[in-house]
């Protein structure tokens, strides 16, 4: 099976998994009327996504031998109902208004305030909660998933330690979006690190190694891996937001540029660009009226200063160190040619 | 032993385990600059309420003979900490800068933003992540509090299902604030015993019971005795917004007025308020710029319209309910005298 099929056939299982869980919990209380909504929104927030992190779960858990059952699918969902979360949240904090091509949760509340004075603060405050209902309901799945109190420990406790990272890292991500000055490439590289790396591969993998019980030198390989593999992730989420197709990321392109987003090509652009260039760049980072032809004259100079070549050489060192401890993990052949597909995949997607 | 020895004595053992959990996570990741300064901001906040959640769940084991050890303070202290989680996102939505006389946690950050073009939305987005933070915290704490695996899905699921009510009662709360119609008492008092009486005082005593396994009768006496206490409690909270003194509950006099929070004080005044007096109320509720004198008319048409009288009614026959469900609880002399006395607390206090 290649990786297309094993996203496709995986996310069959997780999705209605998620969906019956979370339809469970509706109607449950007609005095708590704005429940309702709020799981409803939920539940086309959580499967608009590609499910990445849950199906890498079940993958790491599949690696090990393990068949998916309830316990290996209650996992997954916890990772997804907490990835919603954050990103409700994360999308107040970046006040963005659309994600993968729909309303964030925050702006469908936003636009159903319409008799209301300030819909902006209404609908950031309406958000908070549906994000903070997300991750009660996440910890709920996370917290009962198996029946070995000492295994269930292991997991709360690597899942909670990771998500306080990912805490602590957005901080400095929101602290870098204020801040006039101009963060270093390996500043940019620990946010990355933790925020993305460790968090959207890392996490998952490990999460089904503890499940099935593999030992330190396994988890540790597979942390490492997932960790560098978590940070290409996010070079080539930055490059999508800058390359990408508009229509495939479901976000305009530039957004970043307009919100002034410290990522690594801004960084090494700062870096490279001279006064004049500088000039230029200042005018447009962080410009909320950017014009195409400023997207594009943007390009052109990631290009001529080498900053794209750079990336490209910085992904290519991550990608050494993760082929060859994927070389070293004692798993089948099968799980390795997976992960070498995922691998591929990450380099390649266009969404 | 009197309530206040109690509480004084709980909080002896109950603060110093939540401030050793948090700094045990200080200083791990020199990488994670933001993760000290947001524990630091933490522990303060955490410590400086009232803990009655917490020192309740504390009360409730020992009401039922169990001596206190970690796994009771680990579940009081995940109750404060996701206390505190709660306060710093509602403080955001209510936009309060100051509580019990301090800076709120979004607000410690607006002032810190000294640099940044928008110190508000900096502020709010760090608020919303110290929250997240605190709520990962306290999920750990409880979610491994036990070695029963059975009893930890029980403290789990009830855990999230009142959060969960928790969230959907904030979020009417938060429609109720932005809406220009005036709620009736019912929709009011649904969202206290969601988003007070039962979060305040059920929870932690349920949790109690569930942890000391009392059977499914004194759960449910526990858990109704605990909503009807709890919405007194939130009755109190509004009665001391109004008529409190500023020095003791630590924010300004006649807040819930110039924010119009939607109490039943409110409720009940705009119902009995004729046309002229109606005129005089729309100009002050929601009135940032709200005078001395303001204050202390609207406090003498709550008085004159007997919208006083007709709370203190509603507290009374709440009351008959608490105490004879009181007095058919199978628990000690003692610990009915403790509960008493917090009912009367509850009745008398002035913070």
């Amino acid at each position: 099976m290649n990786l297309k099929e094993y996203l496709s056939e995986k996310r069959k299982l997780l999705e209605p998994f998620i969906l019956d869980y979370l339809k469970s919990k509706r109607g449950s209380n007609s005095n708590l009327a704005y429940l309702d909504d709020a799981i409803e929104k939920l539940e086309k927030f959580v499967t608009q996504g590609k499910m990445l992190r849950g199906i890498l779960v079940l993958a790491s858990c599949e690696m090990f031998g393990r068949e998916i059952s309830n316990q290996e699918l209650q996992i997954a969902a916890a990772l997804e109902l907490t990835h919603s979360a954050l990103l409700i949240h994360d999308d107040i904090m970046d006040n963005d208004l659309k994600r993968r091509g729909n309303p964030t949760i925050f702006a469908q509340y936003i636009s159903q305030a319409t008799q209301v004075s300030d819909p902006k603060t209404y609908g950031i405050s309406q958000g908070i909660n549906v994000g903070d209902i997300s991750l009660f309901y996440a910890y709920d799945l996370l917290s009962n998933s198996t029946n070995d109190v000492k295994l269930n420990r292991k997991l709360v406790k690597f899942f909670t330690e990771e998500l306080v990272k990912v805490g602590a890292a957005q901080m400095q991500d929101v602290a870098f979006g204020y801040s006039s000055e101009n963060p270093n490439t390996e500043d940019i590289l620990s946010v990355y690190k933790y925020k993305s790396g460790r968090y959207t591969v890392s996490l998952p993998l490990v999460m089904g190694a503890i499940l099935t019980n593999q030992d330190n030198d396994t988890i540790k390989k597979l942390d490492k891996f997932g960790e560098k593999l978590g940070i290409i992730f996010q070079i080539k989420d930055d490059e999508l937001g800058l390359f990408g197709n508009e229509a495939e990321i479901g976000k305009p392109v530039g957004s970043d540029i307009r919100e002034n987003k410290k990522t690594i090509f801004r960084s090494l652009l700062f870096q490279k660009a001279d006064s004049k260039q500088m000039n230029f760049l200042n005018t447009v980072f962080g410009n909320g009226q950017l014009t195409q032809e400023e997207i594009v004259r943007v390009k052109k100079l990631l290009s001529e200063l080498n900053v794209v070549d750079e990336v490209n050489q910085a992904i290519q060192e991550l990608l050494l160190d993760v082929r060859s401890i994927l070389s070293n993990l004692d798993i089948s052949k099968s799980s390795k040619s997976l992960l070498e597909e995922f691998i591929e995949y990450n380099l390649n997607r266009s969404v």
